[in-house]
């Protein structure tokens, strides 16, 4: 016992709380003794939120969002451009992708990107059903919208292959130098790919 | 609206894990994506220990540390010494002196020090109940065991100025050079104290 905890309830909440990525027994401990300084109210509303949530939660039919209801807000917007999609690999990449307000069409989510080495194989992601979508006829483009790691190329290869017999044009975004950086501090394979696939300067690009 | 959430159910527990204290929206997002991923048992365990120990914790009626029943395991201890009270600020600061397995003492957390900054006064500690526990009689030795910080300073010298009527031994922990540090590293006051505080050298300290 090299950590004696006054009270069991309270080791109890930590390791919940430790079983949280990136969240060391200190920080655990940090969070928990917080909580315990609220009313009671607030940590009722704290449990209630992750309860309800884990309960209710649907994912969209179509796109596989997270969504209140069967037909996320996206996919169910009229305003949204339906011939457009915009492969990503999670949630977050969808919010990333929205926060930019540069893409009006709809998205699909993978839920992960094929990785041998964790055991995630296309079987385990949603490329089945993007093939259905798109074997339906009515997309125009799929953008691939992966991270730029070898998971995220080999998806996108065995995506390509997916899509070949199908009349849909696919794109991939593009890889560069980010804004705001030097070149100097860019490594070679990025400022070497942002040189084969530079793009007609227009002077307002 | 900045950050476009995708389920409102998501959003609400995202909400209550950023009112944490160090986590943030992204880091929120993370853990709440996390739990959705786990298993049903596994959310309802999380949310459960953080409710049942919300609302059962007890608070040790002697040393106010946090504890499963009226009296702490620690106060309730035969093997241990209750002669000498080792006053500490919080909770984590019991475990981190128990965990030096130096102290066979007994326990006396605070709750805080003074600090008219935040509007902590000595009534709002467990100033009182210590002095009432030196009152009856006792106890030999009080150890002062509070951070080297102004507020924790000021906490030390209320209580030496409370105890001075009672015949008891007041200590305070020393300050120094960490173990493993070098000298030249060390702030000027910390090595100016341990050179004043210095003990003498028996071959085997």
């Amino acid at each position: 016992m090299s950590q004696q905890y006054p009270s069991a309830l309270l080791e109890k909440a930590v390791n919940e709380f430790a079983k949280l990525p990136g969240i060391g027994r200190k920080t655990a401990m940090r969070l928990v003794l917080h909580l315990l300084r609220q009313d009671n109210n607030a940590v009722e509303s704290f449990a209630n939120a992750l309860l309800t949530l884990k309960n209710e939660v649907k994912y969209c039919k179509v796109c596989h969002n997270i969504s209140d209801s069967e037909i996320c807000h996206i996919c169910n917007n009229p305003q949204r451009d339906a011939s457009t999609i915009c492969v990503v690999e999670n949630i977050q990449d969808v919010m990333a992708v929205e926060n930019t307000q540069q893409f009006k069409g709809l998205y699909h989510v993978l839920g992960g990107v094929i990785s041998p080495m964790d055991g995630i194989g296309p079987s385990d992601l949603q490329i089945n059903s993007l093939v259905e979508r798109v074997a339906k006829g009515d997309i125009k483009e799929v953008i691939l919208a992966l991270g730029s790691t070898m998971e995220g190329d080999t998806t996108n290869f065995y995506i390509f292959r997916k899509l070949a017999p199908y009349n849909v044009k696919l794109s991939i975004i593009a890889r560069g130098i980010s804004v705001g950086d030097e070149l100097e501090y860019a490594d070679e394979v990025t400022l070497g790919r942002s040189i084969a696939n530079r793009i007609l300067f227009t002077g307002n690009n």
